[in-house]
């Protein structure tokens, strides 16, 4: 195996006519292969299936005699309520159960900050240009959010352990505008990267210039590990401890255990928070479905239920993982052309090509029927630096299509690459 | 049967004694009741039962083919789009259907006004303090709104036709940072009337001098008709045909239609307008829950079982508005010391006691265990300039609580207002 930067003009040239060749009999397939975000696949969505007969005529009450046909309540039956604290390790009282959509509580939360401050503190707005560190790559629609709300994005490395904590240090001690963060701290979307004890130590040792800093702890993939169960340390736990008790939000969904658009999702915080933004909550809302509650308490009872659920998830997604590895494995490897993730959980693996091929890569496997997230969508404003990092989201198609989705992208990957170095 | 103001001291005192005494022995029973809210009875609710089960496992796929279970879609399904709009004669494109909460969508619609301006408007916040209209007595949850975002509130009058509309007319015409008004106008919570012809076409008439005023047009009671189905003119068309195409929010729910915590919800408008909101949902939400939509889909099927469900509604709750009636004509009729609507749909009857009453009567039916919404909800600030108003809620206790109910109210009216005379 020869690597691409080894290649004279000659071989390069040979090398992307066969390409070129290859990659056309793949366009003339006229595939339409959806790869473009972490959606469950048919197979994971059945596993549910019971849940969506499983309430009787009488089921309609819950555990505390609430009639969840009918108004009331804000923050979910006590039976969600137990389960997402079992999971998370927390108490009732730290934790809102919400509708079907935590990307709506994250907005929210920050819409509400935006306008009228956290607890006791003023609102962001009317303190000066505000601005939010984003761990990059990352998380498209947390950036999406700060966009909207006209938010400065201030990018942050990522590496193995998590993102860049002496940057974030230094930053945040330092500029009293930087009021947020954005984490995935387990299977970080998309490199599939977990944060280390010593990294989530760090942030909740973190001591701001603005009492008002919060950290947006999406903890989207808390349960959703391919091989054996990983615990990350309690954030909430370590900010008490560290005396930032109000320094954290933790956002949880069932999107990927249950139904992705019909399921339950949460939000955990300090008792204090919880109980500011539940007076919110009085006037925004009438509350969460709590037949949907119900569903889902009925369903899985309890959370070693939730987790011995997940290992059927697992069963699903870890051929889908290893068929991108190998694929990227037989195609690639040795060529020096590009590297990527092999993560133990979550929803994406994380492709690095050539600095300036991504948007390539990606234009060259929409041609060919492959619909990729658009390049740079994992940087804030869409910017990637290097234009380098590509989201594959392999849960979707089922194992066959993934795999003409994978050459597909190998030979777009190999042909961005051998014209890169042709035209060097 | 002697007005009160007719009688002298002595009698008066006679009779205080006499109601005191009647006010204590319903103390006694120590009663529970509670009439605070619009809330469904539980025959009500048990109406839509079947709903709880109406899925079968293979029943999650709407009629354009999208899988209800997984990610996808900002504006509901299309069988809940047609019936929305064909409940409120518009067309599918005029209407956004969103989860449970009605209020949600009022709340969120207000925010991004606020935060961000109506389509190619300036946000309301950058203009200055900005005021809403409210006629009253009107909806306590709107007047929150309002509070929430620190936007001022204009008490217009209501009559028999809906609001003041010379007043209004003048106000919104002459100023622009009047920027909204609040409207219920069918069955209007508490009054029960219902807008007349010439009152919303003036509405759609109207030529506001700021360019982003807007009608929140809060339809709740749409198709909630005690006796013969009541329409009302089509606000949007209007609009449309008056040249004020985008001036107007319509809400409707199916809150009183199916489980009033677990139903659908709509927002309709230009198409113009829900295509910008679409744009703000891609980054607020992963869409409503579908499997939500599919079970109304498959329980109501269409507008005209929708609207033949209504009539069950009606049947159940016709003899609690006719009790709420009686008593108040049995026991206060003729005395001078009150009056009160006699509503033909929606969930409320309003009634307005002598001036300065209004706090003491409901204090004194809590203090014998009746629990009604707070006096001066039902204006903005929570403050009946008269202090006369009460809102009385029949639908949610069963008949035999509302009697009592009743009866401790009607005590508690008479013996305020005894008081009232003998202090004068």
């Amino acid at each position: 195996m020869k690597q691409y930067s080894q290649m004279d003009k000659a071989e390069l040239s040979a090398l992307k006519s066969e390409l070129e060749s290859a990659f056309s009999k793949h366009k003339e397939k006229g595939k339409k292969l959806n790869m473009t975000r972490g959606v469950p696949s048919d197979d994971q969505l059945a596993l549910c299936n019971d849940m969506l007969t499983c309430l009787t005529a009488d089921d309609y009450k819950s555990a505390n005699g609430t009639d969840c046909r009918n108004y009331g309540g804000l923050d979910g039956i006590p039976e969600v309520k137990k389960i997402f604290a079992d999971l998370l390790e927390l108490t009732p009282d730290e934790v809102i159960v919400g509708g079907n959509s935590s990307l709506a509580l994250m907005f929210d939360n920050v819409s509400v900050n935006v306008s009228h401050g956290v607890r006791d503190g003023k609102p962001w707005q009317s303190q000066g240009q505000v601005k939010f560190l984003c761990p990059s790559p990352g998380y498209d629609r947390h950036f999406t959010i700060c966009n909207y709300f006209h938010i400065d994005m201030i990018p942050i490395a990522m590496g193995e352990d998590g993102p860049d904590m002496d940057e974030i240090e230094k930053l945040v001690s330092s500029d009293p505008l930087i009021k947020g963060i954005w984490c995935v701290p387990k299977y970080s979307n998309p490199t599939g990267i977990v944060y280390s004890d010593e990294t989530i130590k760090r942030f909740a040792k973190l001591k701001p210039a603005a009492a008002d800093f919060r950290i947006y702890w999406d903890n989207a993939y808390a349960i959703h590990d391919l091989g054996e169960t990983k615990k990350i340390l309690n954030i909430i736990r370590l900010c008490e401890e560290a005396g930032n008790p109000n320094m954290v939000y933790v956002f949880s969904s069932f999107s990927k255990v249950s139904f992705a658009g019909a399921s339950m999702t949460c939000m955990a915080s300090s008792k204090s928070n919880c109980e500011y933004i539940k007076q919110r909550l009085t006037a925004q809302t009438i509350g969460p479905d709590k037949l949907t509650h119900l569903r889902h308490a009925l369903f899985f009872k309890d959370a070693a239920n939730v987790m011995a659920h997940m290992e059927k998830h697992a069963q699903i997604l870890r051929p889908k993982f290893k068929l991108v590895n190998d694929k990227l494995e037989s195609h690639l490897s040795g060529l020096g052309i590009g590297t990527w993730t092999k993560p133990n959980g979550g929803y994406f693996v994380s492709f690095d090509s050539l600095d300036g091929l991504a948007k390539r890569v990606v234009a060259l496997c929409s041609e060919a029927g492959v619909a990729l997230t658009p390049a740079g969508a994992t940087y804030p404003n869409g910017k990637d630096p290097k234009d380098s990092n590509i989201r594959i989201a392999p849960t979707f198609p089922p194992l066959g299509e993934l795999e003409e989705a994978m050459e597909i992208f190998c030979v777009a990957v190999k042909l961005a690459s051998a014209e890169k170095f042709l035209n060097a």
